[in-house]
């Protein structure tokens, strides 16, 4: 997916939600809990019910290895169904990963060509060659993690050089040169909604970018704050919320609570894209 | 596994080698490549023909993750046939995951439940509560990517702060604080045997603690160095080659000669074990 597909989509839709699909085989609705298929159906109501009012899925991979070969094959399915269902969606697989060249080339290949989804989130410790082979893939994104949402951001992200210059500043800078030598700017950075002025600071060091931002909802980042400090003229947010959908509601109902949660996020994006 | 059976096991066989299962579907054996679980195969037969000469075993989830669903089936069968057969052998998962709290404890159940490997690589970007949750589980081991053998080590792994300390110093130091909370030492560290005079300095910070070295074979590092700079009383070291052992033939004597390869290193490891 292009850039410019994204920017139409959330103008189209007035929605820059990203529903996690987080889908915990311990959480889900009691009716579900016996069915062979459960993580799949689970997550195929939810995708139903919120497609109107997201732009974007983001599976997180943990929830998917937790239930072994069964929850690798729900996680396919999930990807499939979204591709063959819901094409204009943007699909991120959230697997953080992060390792030496010909082993990262390999992670690239099973997320970009096997599941072919359009982005995954990378942990960039490791450097250039654990990051840059998965920015060849054309239409595909990366997304670097910066500045995450979580407590222990502060123990190694805050770090700062005798330039005071941060490590997630750092990160942000340097991979800005991989996009100079690969060519064309498919990376985007996860930052926490939990950050405050620090989301500020990053908007400044990347005016252009889009921002992947997780915190809203159960980690307690607020929705308007991020916007005040992040939005541009492009958007340039994707707003996550997994927790506070997806297990808004444990009964047969669950996903029409879902839709209604992911519906009053869409109308307080609207009234933020109106600006 | 607890520390003493390791070291056990290092002084019974005079070998600290891990055999790293980097099982590329496009590498294998010309006889193998039609095969329907050629995978679990070709581990099989390294694995029967490496296993003196070894302590541990070390397969990287990418390179099961790329070949989808029967890939994962292949790393559960292989880790299965690991603790049926060769219960004495250390098992490593080498995933490098990272995530916050909730999602780091998903995993550990995964890795430490699920398939019940001993130990897993984490990588620690995002700080404690990414770290700590795989800490908690008695016999198994967390291995903190600190200082990584490959060329992007360079980008942020040595980013100093205006004490001159540098980021994978910071990592270790802070992670101590982890296992002072956690009250029993179940963490190890990864450091590249390409790093010279920093693995000497590594050892300086935590002079009883083992490191997974990676990097000699194929990325150059040199055993000699390694155990010049980091070898301690009970050893301390486990020192993994893959692509030289397990793709040093690649007819159907593939296996016999992994197990030479195996055994010239474990031969240079006897003798700097008696130094």
């Amino acid at each position: 997916m292009t850039r410019q597909q994204l920017i139409d989509q959330i103008f189209k839709k007035q929605s820059f939600l990203c529903v996690g699909l987080d889908t915990d085989t311990k959480k889900l609705p009691d009716h579900l809990k016996n069915d062979e298929d459960a993580v799949f159906k689970f997550n195929q109501q939810i995708i139903d019910a919120t497609a109107p009012y997201c732009v974007a899925y983001k599976p997180n991979l943990a929830f998917y290895e937790a239930a072994g070969l069964k929850g690798m094959e729900a996680f396919e399915k999930t990807v499939d169904y979204l591709h063959e269902n819901y094409p204009e969606h943007f699909v991120i697989a959230d697997a953080k990963r992060g390792d030496i060249g010909n082993t990262a080339a390999l992670y690239a290949r099973t997320f970009f060509e096997t599941y072919n989804v359009h982005a995954l989130t990378v942990a960039p410790y490791m450097g250039a060659d654990s990051v840059i082979p998965f920015m060849s893939y054309k239409d595909h994104w990366v997304i670097v993690l910066a500045l995450t949402s979580n407590p222990g951001s502060k123990d190694f992200q805050l770090m700062q050089d005798v330039n005071e210059e941060h490590l997630f500043e750092r990160v942000i800078r340097i991979s800005r040169q991989w996009v100079d030598q690969n060519g064309t700017d498919n990376l985007m950075y996860v930052v926490g909604a939990t950050q405050g002025d620090l989301l500020r600071y990053v908007r400044e060091i990347v005016p252009e970018s889009f921002l992947l931002v997780p915190g809203i909802g159960a980690q307690g980042g607020s929705l308007q704050e991020v916007c005040k400090c992040a939005m541009t003229r492009d958007c340039g947010l994707i707003v996550n919320s997994s927790r506070a959908i997806i297990y808004a509601d444990s009964t047969e109902h669950f996903a029409e609570v879902a839709a209604q949660k992911a519906k009053e996020v869409q109308q307080e994006m609207k009234m933020l894209l109106q600006k």
